[in-house]
């Protein structure tokens, strides 16, 4: 295959030995040097392009948490689960920038927890520019957006303050730099080559990383908390207490879609990169094209599953479960959504649409309240997904994505060996441990010092009175006759 | 113009002749081979990126019809139509997987139907990558939500299940087929040459190919479970009843503005392409900012002459009417976006509205209810759009954008004759026929065999709570004394 | 460093002067050219991609502003504000595609109006494509939105329609010729090099030219209107008016923060640049992802300093309060996003919030009534933004981004002189005066022909009943018993 490098000394023989040839060789390759160094420019641009614009479209995800979570909580507690959503965005981007990056991503490292960048301290540099801060960025406070879900409506506002710091600032960045740091002890694309199982973890856009912590985290929550007054009656049945709005439940479903094609795809980090020879229409952009594919229809087909599942089960077509079982199928294909091929991502959403069913009906049984199904969809479906890679990860697209090291384990069912798949289970024994070690802890030391659950008197109440300044709505305006009688 | 390619023969020659020469020519022009190949991979890098972000704004149109849809009916039935919005995606999804997009752009085909690429069967093909079949599931999702509208407070559930699976997997790729793939009989850019007049129907981004089969298929919809309950008084009279949430309107209409400059600009699928010399600040993303700029511009002409046309004709400031007035713009101004100097798109949207109050003065009179005014809007517009483009399509501009041959004919005004008219006039003829065939026949049988309209208790009570558990919003506790005495 | 430019007649020498030798150095030297041209093309493409999306970002910002605005006015005026937002977009469309756009950017000009492109005359040319146009037509409907919250709930429509028009087609136009246009006699880029104290203004993204236009416009607007009804009681103390809805606020803020990405990092215009060498990983794209850092480090700052703040000062954790908090922090990094470091804009965010609690103490002692916090969000903090990067600019950013002009001034603190706060005192001075002449004087002459306010009647029945043709509201359905019981 032909370089673009150019040798002025090789040239010069070549072209005669003369003593202008030597000039003339130089003046050749000089320029060669100058079209290589406007590629190098090129490929900043637009990988940075790339990376911007998918950090955006997480960010909006932001978004879509606040209208999901306010939409399925009751009216009354709908400006305290906005503010939440509000301030993971706003506390996150301070200590992510002061250091959370810098745990996460700042090797070298001795494979635990970075050290470098904090507070962005030699900022850029060769191997990361502030566009992949952001992009990080926006993915941990993702994560502590999930929690705020199972906690809803009976949480202290302190102690969400507490937490979700706690979560973005430390406990999620460690997970990261396990798994997605060139230093992480458990990642695929370690750069001393000593893998996990010689393979490492393939958890592509985090379904472990972001879900099943966010998940693991919001369970705890949600059990040391305890479900809210009248979710469950003294006989233990469930009674359902109806989020205030389907409309803000939407929104926010689609909203997440939209973002998530910033989630999956944009996890390339870059799309200027040819996959073996160049000048070929096959590269990475094409696999972030297929990315896209298997995240839309891993949602879809769990969207489709639950609309049929649920209507036997429950003998109607259920707005809310179809966009949670929407997103359970997003949560579950987030992990492999590079590795896999479309029919593959059918499956796996099929798959987590029962996944969260079935967790569902789990959480009832032992009487578990979480407003948002959060720790069942992120935590279920994500732990589904990261056993779903294992699975069906396909050979040429590991070796593509992760590099060629020979004899790379991939997909157990796809002929690839169970290696992959122990160290999935290792991913998830491992996130499950930490996330219950610190999380857990810490959701339980609120609650020895009562700082964690509201009082009885506000819940009746609603937090948006007791803790906010009033109800987030006012249709109809108390000194106005006029509008009183319409 | 000088070339890229280097002949490493020629060269050789040119270098002296002797024996060291050929290896110089070989080392120089190989390095301009990989300057070469380096091209493609940033052309492809580019594209891409801006294909797939293009394919997000139009994802994001999907989010639009589902708010624009729940503000336009009564809250009683708001779960039902985000549902049908919803699930447009999800079977879009894989439908158009499975077989929608081989009927679309599988050729070689008979110019009917394609058959290629079943399930992304050999994806991606120098042709095709994924990228692009997610620019095309985004569009065809987008038909079946158009009809949505029509048929939107009375329609069963089942019945809506199976119109989009057809609509989406059968009707709209076959109509795509035609005007959009390279072997379509009726395509501007037909591979072989042979153009329908010597021409071919421009209909960019699917004035025709979208707009009009959605509204055609939601017109007999509508026309076969006639109109809902009150809309019409005993003696014939139009009743309104109103949207329940005019926030929700406008929010929807804003997102469809936001995703039309996916649907318009994105359509030219590439941005790095020059037009004439390479090397020229005027190309593709000229082209490309340009149809961004018509798009607006037609969107808010006919928004602005709704404003004051309706202000005339009801004595006030509707919003309603605004935002229906902007979208008739949009889906008039789609069919000739690219093709367009700024000034006709003022003059497309100025018309655009008129038509669309037209439109809907026969509606009313002919007591044709459709909630959404969805085939008014997008029948009616769409097939105004198209005339236009045969109206005032720029001699320049079609040959830059499909193809330079000699003597093609553009817009009758602009003194290109009248052969585009001719095509664009069978057209408008053949969708309303081909949908009107299938999507009629198909609303007829669901009609027949009682599986189209719901019952007369059913509509007065609202799908919400007979089909969907429960209504949409539940802005008062009922359990609450509390909330209940706020 | 070497040049990609190759020249036939060195190289010819260079070659050996034999005859051959001619030819073998055009041949070279003219695939060198082909390469150059090449790049040329890449770099449209890649730089209209990123201008265009980021336009289409700050488009997004319209309905941010339309969300939240219907959110922060009762909901007997949410058509009405809504309404306005849209032909904000709609208006500007128009006027600025007729004169606007002219007035801002056609020069050669005198430096304070420009006169070229009128209705895009001569349109694209080697200085400005479509994409360019767009993302500043973006900007100017921007400017009115800020306004139209000020002067919310009691303005007459015509009203709004003429000083809506007023400040995109013309009053807004000449204040971004003055500071962003080549010619402009403040425009720290200025072509002839004749700076305004050697500096000129340094007003990246327009804390200044939008903010402080949009915000002292509706100062001047809601002075002369007078406030609310009710908003004082006849004792002189302020009564809250909430809002009707806590959501659209969430909505809007969150969509407003997503289209700050376009606004700031996407003031750039262009992101294949580098900055002194080619070749190296640090350029234009790494100052693009810094500034959308500091944008996001900024809004956060000044959010959490208002959570906080307001939680001493009011008792409870407001969530509106944040929402404009974290929009002033916004509205002041506009200014200078480019030219500081990230801890710089964590300073600035903490000044802003205290910047706008200040301003809104100032407003309720003089009883101002500003629906939306306007003119002390955008007017106050965008003035603090203006002489915060008088103080903080550095050196390095300025440079790269301004030019390297030879002992150029930057920020005060960084040790860069006082010369650019000097620029920048003139700046908030001609922005107040300028737009107090024209727009004060516009409202007062609206105020005379008792054209601005609207009746006591109707400010008591609410705009929507009056004028608009109804409520955007029905939740329940009147003839409808099945409802009315639920």
């Amino acid at each position: 295959m032909a370089a673009l490098t150019c040798s002025a000394s090789d040239l010069h023989s070549l072209l005669g030995g003369a003593a202008n040839a030597t000039a003339a060789a130089e003046y050749i390759c000089s320029r060669f040097v100058a079209v290589s160094n406007h590629f190098v420019d090129t490929t900043y641009a637009v990988d940075n392009t790339y990376l911007l614009f998918s950090a955006y479209l997480v960010f909006a995800m932001q978004l879509g948490f606040a209208m999901l979570c306010a939409g399925s909580v009751r009216a009354k507690n709908t400006m305290n689960i906005m503010l939440t959503n509000i301030l993971d965005a706003a506390t996150g981007s301070l200590f992510y920038y002061l250091f959370g990056f810098a745990f996460a991503f700042g090797g070298p490292s001795n494979g635990f927890i970075g050290k470098q960048f904090l507070g962005l301290a030699k900022f850029p540099s060769p191997s990361f520019d502030y566009g992949y801060f952001l992009y990080q960025w926006a993915f941990a406070i993702a994560a502590a957006g999930i929690t705020s879900g199972s906690i809803a409506e009976r949480t202290q506002f302190v102690a969400y303050l507490i937490y979700s710091s706690f979560l973005t600032g430390l406990v999620y960045p460690i997970v990261s730099h396990w798994f997605w740091s060139a230093d992480g002890w458990a990642s695929a694309g370690r750069a001393d080559g000593n893998l996990l199982f010689g393979s490492g973890v393939i958890d592509f856009a985090g379904s472990g990383v972001v879900h099943m912590v966010g998940g693991i985290a919001g369970l705890w929550g949600a059990l040391i908390e305890g479900p809210r007054m009248g979710r469950f009656d003294h006989e233990g049945k469930a009674m359902a207490l109806r989020g205030h709005s389907g409309t803000l439940v939407v929104l926010g479903t689609f909203l997440l879609w939209f973002g998530w094609y910033g989630f999956n795809p944009g996890s390339f980090l870059s799309i200027l990169k040819a996959y073996g020879d160049v000048g070929s229409y096959y590269g990475q952009w094409s696999a972030i094209g297929r990315t896209a594919v298997t995240t839309t229809l891993a949602g879809s087909s769990a969207a489709l599953t639950t609309l049929f599942g649920k209507r036997m089960l429950a003998g109607h077509w259920n707005v809310t479960d179809v966009c949670n079982g929407l997103l359970g199928g997003f949560a579950a294909i987030t992990s492999g959504c590079s590795v896999v091929d479309p029919w593959a991502a059918i499956v796996c959403g099929f798959i987590a649409a029962w996944v969260l069913i079935g967790c569902n009906k789990v959480a009832e049984k032992f009487q578990y309240d979480d407003p948002l199904e959060a720790a069942q969809l992120h935590g279920g479906c994500g732990a589904w997904g990261i056993i779903f890679t294992a699975l069906f990860a396909k050979e040429t697209y590991v070796n593509e994505i992760y590099g060629g090291k020979p004899g790379r384990p991939y997909g157990l069912l796809m002929g690839g060996g169970g290696r992959l798949l122990a160290a999935h289970m290792v991913q998830i024994l491992v996130i499950a441990g930490w996330v219950s070690v610190t999380m857990g802890t810490l959701f339980w030391i609120l609650h020895k010092f009562k700082l964690l659950r509201i009082s009885a008197d506000e819940e009746m109440a609603g937090m948006d009175l007791t803790s906010h300044g009033g109800l987030a709505y006012a249709y109809y305006d108390e000194h106005d006759d006029a509008m009183q009688k319409k």
